[in-house]
């Protein structure tokens, strides 16, 4: 799906991918951070563990949001496509100042959420201003075009990455997340060959890429976000290999950030953190 | 070591990385590529068994080059240094129209051979015109900076890369081997950081970089080769970080090419296989 239009007057809310593993402490930067722009201890945070299959997922983020001292986190349950018609938990999305959505499967998130009201509501709520974070499942989900599965390997190859629609909530970039730790640089490689308009972020664990409603992304925690810039690229030979077999990609542009470095996707300029 | 001088009247032999894995059959592309540079069946090939710890890898490729139709393929065994000082071996050496370091330990190849007449012959038979080529080990062991080990990862970090000298033949590259199998990319970007004059160059298995006396690479196998140029790099916190701690490197261009792609490693250009 395509972004919601954020009408005259508002500012649209910041989309948080985080790449999976984040310290699910009281004292994580990226939590707080969040929480932060969610309004602190006035935040109404709804947590969507659609993606896990887990029954404690939801739990284990409201305690830590309680421990940060957000003033109202709620678990909305979502695990039919019913449920994300009904009214009670369509309302408390709407009440919602921040929404997390967890990890786990992200073809679960695309499956149930997809085409639903909650989807819907959830594009419009971050055009008017509330921020939407996702991490590892949740954060594939955030764009419009989602990687819903894929091997390792540093090598791109035609079919590594199969591409589904996602959220939508920006068609900016396409995401991986648990970046480094799996070895994720050729399937992402593979998600921007098919066609390069987009950014790549491969988002690494206890990671976050904060985009901004100016789309000026800040990195914070303690590993990196891996911004791959296909724009001068100069040729790709996806169009011409057959299934499985390694893809052939010159003038890939690579940037490493690290906490605190920034991302312009307007610009396409990358800054370090300020020494 | 520094590369050898090419005296007037020489061209230099070829350089030939391979990324460890390439099929030892008598059909190998690679394989047969070599051999042909090497003079096809008047060839003289020394095989350099030193990096294995196995009893048999040097007979393994006598095996294949002898079914490719080399005319003499012997095995150089150089297990201590007063081996590379050895008169016999030495003159083996100094006869072969094509050298061939298999696969193991490179630390194994730098211990031993570094340092001795077995070296320096090694340069100066490439200085007039000998082509060297090297599998994983060997291949790492070529450039006058050396990987030595390091953890695999896609973000580069502070001491993930431990660097040696190496044999010399060119200090124009790094090389990294078994690269997208073993998901290097970290590593080899972390190598380049400390100091970014060289071009990375990432080989997978069975794919072989020939590096010609131009400094023209042609990609040969069926993998790929990462061209890592760190050219227009504009930061790098290598100097800042903590041993272990992730490090920050904006504009790194990056290409990936396969069989029949080239890299000029003086222009710095990339083409594809023409098509």
């Amino acid at each position: 799906m395509c972004p919601a239009k954020v009408d005259d007057g508002f500012i649209r809310g910041y989309i948080i991918p985080i790449g999976g593993g984040e310290k699910k402490v009281k004292s994580s930067d990226i939590l707080n951070r969040f929480v932060e722009l969610c309004g602190g201890k006035k935040a109404r945070v709804v947590i969507i563990p659609t993606a896990s299959r887990l029954s404690d997922t939801g739990d284990r983020y409201r305690e830590v949001f309680s421990e940060i001292g957000v003033g109202q986190a709620d678990i909305v349950t979502l695990d039919t496509r019913q449920d994300c018609e009904d009214a009670d938990k369509l309302r408390k999305l709407e009440n919602a100042t921040g929404i997390f959505m967890t990890g786990g499967d992200q073809l679960r998130l695309a499956t149930i959420i997809g085409g639903t009201s909650v989807s819907s509501l959830m594009r419009s709520a971050n055009a008017k201003g509330v921020p939407i974070a996702g991490t590892s499942a949740g954060a594939a989900f955030i764009p419009e075009h989602m990687i819903a599965f894929g091997r390792g390997g540093a090598t791109p190859k035609s079919g590594l990455a199969t591409l589904a629609p996602g959220l939508g909530l920006t068609n900016k970039v396409i995401i991986d997340q648990h970046f480094r730790e799996r070895g994720r640089l050729g399937r992402l490689l593979s998600a921007l060959a098919y066609n390069p308009f987009a950014i790549g972020l491969g988002v690494d664990e206890d990671t976050a890429a904060f985009i901004g409603p100016d789309d000026v992304i800040e990195v914070v925690g303690s590993g990196g976000l891996t911004v791959i810039d296909p724009t001068d690229l100069q040729h790709s030979s996806m169009a011409d290999v057959a299934k499985g077999k390694p893809v052939c990609l010159i003038g890939i542009k690579l940037h490493i950030l690290l906490d605190g470095g920034r991302y312009d996707l307007s610009t396409r300029k990358a800054s370090p953190a300020p020494g």
